[in-house]
């Protein structure tokens, strides 16, 4: 297998510190997003959408998408658990994981995408170019305060996100809060217990990926 | 197990679907969306985010996200399988499903939501009010027209959308296309793949549900 990163790009990060709580070792390419290389012919090949991270199988054959890669990377090396162990566990770890996804990964990109000088033209990842929307950024700020709101309340009554075990809806969050300093949004001051969890997370050896 | 549904909303339309292809009937209570009922004290308690569908489980704890109601069904009817059956197939179904949801499912939402004239204030789904974006309302059609050229490609060398299998994929984009009827966005004339698969899946007894 091999893995298509870019070391500073938020979504391929989900993915590192994966692979990291796992402690696989795999062959990883860097795609250098600044000069274009996700729109080269030979990415487009693996991944149409022309974003990261990327997975090519042994076969060649490639998967995208986070929850995918993930997914797939769980079931070649079980331990430890990182989508839950029950059924029912194994639900809400993609429950949360959608919810992180939707409510604060997309309004992080929302907010940063529309408003970065860098990105004029380039709003929505992908293939095609869309421009800015500015009145889009800053309601994307907005939603990642209340997302953080809302997982603070999560914390109030569960060690992790998804419950009493540490999950990839962690991961999906930490990546959220780091991201969203880019714009300057930090942890609130009031939200004590997305801050508790927060310092454990990002404890963790696997953050620094 | 109880699912809490509106029958005129797409995304449990996508749990609908899914419930009638395994043949699953299960007790269904209506969500009155359109006078507000998911902003009730008792349906935030089910799920604060206020949204539908919600799935109850036997002991009155609950599920939301369409992707973890479905992943937990699958374990609890598993045929016929929606999700794949090897490692590799059950990742492109994930695969899939993430990009329906984000490139079709949120645009068309984006559309949609931000230029129903009964929407105003409720730009996004969920326990706040935003104020509509007429540039996104643009944005989000361009980006349905987008979506559907990809899923043309996609479908020029598959049978249904995550391979040889029929799956969720292929629900969630019915259900992507017939939303999009909603802003008078069609199969665009030269996707003639595409017109053969919404032809095949719309016929599926399912597709009425």
């Amino acid at each position: 297998m091999k893995f298509y990163d870019c070391k500073t790009a938020p979504s391929p990060r989900r993915v590192r510190i994966f692979l990291a709580e796992k402690g696989i070792d795999i062959e990883t390419i860097q795609v250098d997003l600044a000069s274009g290389e996700q729109f080269s012919d030979e990415f487009r090949q693996m991944n149409p959408d022309c974003v990261v991270p990327v997975l090519q199988l042994d076969d060649g054959s490639c998967l995208s998408e986070v929850t995918a890669i993930c997914q797939y990377l769980e079931a070649c090396y079980p331990e430890p658990p990182l989508l839950g162990t029950t059924v029912e566990e194994r639900a809400r770890v993609t429950m949360w994981n959608t919810k992180i996804e939707q409510q604060g990964l997309l309004s992080m990109a929302d907010a940063f995408r529309n408003s970065a000088k860098g990105l004029s033209g380039r709003a929505v990842t992908g293939s095609r170019g869309y421009e800015q929307i500015p009145e889009l950024a800053e309601r994307g700020r907005q939603r990642v305060q209340q997302f953080f709101a809302r997982l603070d309340g999560q914390l109030a009554d569960s060690t992790y996100i998804a419950g009493a075990n540490f999950s990839m809806a962690d991961i999906s969050a930490l990546v959220v809060v780091d991201f969203a300093a880019w714009i300057k949004i930090g942890v609130p001051d009031k939200a004590a217990n997305l801050a508790r969890w927060y310092g454990e997370i990002s404890a963790r050896p696997g953050a620094v990926a």
